[in-house]
């Protein structure tokens, strides 16, 4: 890099080469990160407000996005979108009794979504089929070319193995221990595919599509059939050094309490995780109880359930206050299915929180239940894909050919 | 940023002001992380390595860098430092019961180093006076002027307030709460002054000073008479939406344990700081106990103290366990002055992690002992000064003017 930049029009250096690469970048932080004011892209990308204006009155002319009103700390601004309805992205999540799909377009637009249930200890090939029959449909209800989709996201339970996506020991979806998702998942629907923890994907749902936007150190934790929590560390995904991290679901609360799959004994999951609400539940109802039931007689007021929940909620807040000493998060935010239950399962977990953090974090801490509800994996899964998508030149140069709406799954 | 460049010589674009980006880019970086390899240089800078080598040529030949030979990884590779003497970092490492202080190059090189006892309990001014006769009792020894000396950094045992440097709640230095250090100690010394806590200030020295340099995720847990840790994510510190990240001396271990300091019980100080270590022993032993005493006394296989530390490191793993199961290191050093038990501590330590953590990462984190002893946190806290002044333009361009031994503080 010694030698001296070539100049001329398009030569690195010159005047277009310039617009061109911060066009680029512009359009970069809007795949990755989803619509935005222009303050944020400004502060996303590092170019100054005037550049980012010019860009994005540009992509407007051209039909490349769209701009609408709104409110940015309290102040008015303007929201910017990308737009084009043919580069479409399906995010799948994949749970231990669930799926849930959906397509999202280049512009975080939801173009058509689906859950149905899956039977416990379904094979993978059991889900692989599934998802591809739901894709199918969802393709067809959205009215959209099949070859739009230009990719796929895949959330999983359990802790995944970076390189390859391999599903590792410790999942809660046994019979897909061993898998490499992005092949098994590729192979069957025609697609690029890649694969995330399911906590993760709801932390990166948070700040692409959700409420908070603004948080650069944000902690999503997933409580369901398991206990996750995926970890925005300087506004980035945080995944460690074979991207595990994130792994709470088995920190020890009890040297000897009830012995855990993971071999361990006392693990969060033994005490706060859905299922042993379920079983706690057992002596004082008749005939099973499920997650759905734990949410509706918590709301109705229920004690026997309350109490269950109360338990729960208080020794997940205790593992949160360790989690927020050890990384000072802004926010907390709650998701899975019993974030339905709003401040009954937000209360018992602040008061676990208050009496086990250090005081300056627990008085700061926020804790809030999440705003997408059962939608954050999917939603995050599909942004995995327009992540990757921001990322791939051969995309970008694309979108700057105004061919946004030509994009297929080679471009991925 | 949509007006073409200005061209000409020293104008931004031109091959002139290329150059000296490129090269205060590596300036910066040799400042920054400390003596690297021109491998290393390239990778920290994104740089080519012709570009690299060509830069340190330049320097070596204008007498601001040296350059030696190494081996890096079993090959042989050229290590770079950069040279000056009159240019001088003091880091200062105060503690519940010591001073320890360090005067370094620009080049990372020790020019001279001291540590006393300070009494418990000690006010902020006594550390203020037992700090500014040590350093200059240092600067008389290592030869220099005074006016060397560009600034210093300050490492403390609790949690830091980072917008102001004000040492928060929870510290271990009852006596210093409150205090704005860099005001203090700036006014005092006569230097600009940067503050952090001593933990870390340890996990900054490991990968500045130490043997991690090619570490980018690694914690670094110090233990004394408090317990705290420092987190390197992605190759830097992570501090946390208020500066706190790293608590980990208050994780309930025993919600009915015994009573701690910070108002909760059973924290992980209340069980396995020095402190503690030493009541344990008491039943045992006639007369007080030191932290030496224990290190003498475990290294020599003295039973009641092999227990005392057995249990305390066991209790460390199962902490370690949680923190290496949310975070997912590469590696855990141990700092403090147990470190120089070595083994004896480790031992107990790896069990209560392996027992703790998820298989794949209780398999996979290393567990060492600092290379750097007491020492870690006074070169952290020199490094931080270092760190700081490659930030400062006019220090770069001061470095670039061939003047690197004419800085005095007010550059930086």
């Amino acid at each position: 890099m010694t030698s001296p930049p070539p100049s001329g029009p398009g030569r690195p250096g010159s005047q277009t080469a310039l617009r061109r690469r911060n066009r680029q970048t512009v359009v970069h932080a809007l795949l990755a990160n989803g619509p935005a004011t222009q303050a944020e892209l400004a502060r996303q990308t590092g170019l100054s407000n005037a550049t980012v204006s010019n860009i994005v009155k540009e992509l407007a002319q051209e039909g490349l996005a769209v701009t609408e009103p709104t409110t940015s700390s309290g102040r008015r601004a303007l929201s910017v979108r990308l737009q084009g309805t043919r580069a479409v992205a399906a995010g799948f999540d994949v749970g231990r009794r669930h799926l849930r799909v959906v397509l999202a377009t280049v512009g975080y637009e939801v173009l058509a979504e689906d859950a149905i249930a899956l039977p416990i200890g379904h094979s993978a090939e059991d889900g692989l089929d599934a998802a591809a029959a739901m894709l199918d449909k969802l393709v067809d209800k959205a009215g959209i070319e099949r070859r739009a989709v230009i990719g796929a996201g895949v959330g999983l339970p359990g802790p995944i193995e970076r390189e390859r996506g391999t599903v590792l020991d410790g999942a809660i979806l046994p019979a897909w221990i061993g898998t490499n998702v992005p092949k098994a998942f590729g192979e069957r629907l025609g697609l690029e595919v890649l694969v995330d923890n399911d906590a993760n994907l709801g932390a990166m749902a948070e700040i692409a599509w959700g409420e908070r936007q603004d948080a650069t150190e944000l902690i999503f934790v997933k409580v369901g059939t398991g206990i996750g929590a995926g970890l925005v560390i300087g506004g980035k995904l945080h995944y460690g050094a074979l991207g595990t991290a994130g792994e709470i679901g088995h920190t020890t609360v009890d040297p000897q309490g009830p012995f855990c799959r993971c071999g361990n004994r006392g693990c969060l999951e033994t005490l706060a995780s859905t299922s042993t609400m379920i079983e706690s539940l057992a002596p004082s109802t008749t005939g099973p109880v499920s997650t759905a039931d734990i949410v509706r007689r918590g709301l109705e007021g229920d004690s026997a359930t309350l109490r269950v929940i109360d338990d729960a909620g208080f020794v997940l807040g205790r593992v949160m206050a360790s989690l927020a000493n050890f990384v000072n998060p802004q926010v907390i935010v709650v998701g899975g299915p019993l974030a339905a239950l709003g401040d009954a399962f937000l209360d018992p977990i602040r008061r676990g929180l208050v009496r086990h953090a250090v005081p300056v974090v627990g008085e700061t801490t926020q804790i809030v239940v999440s705003s997408l509800g059962d939608r954050a994996e999917a939603l995050g899964a599909a942004s995995l894909v327009l992540q990757h998508a921001g990322l791939n030149s051969s995309l970008r140069s694309l979108l700057d050919d105004k061919a946004v709406d030509g994009l297929t799954a080679r471009h991925v």
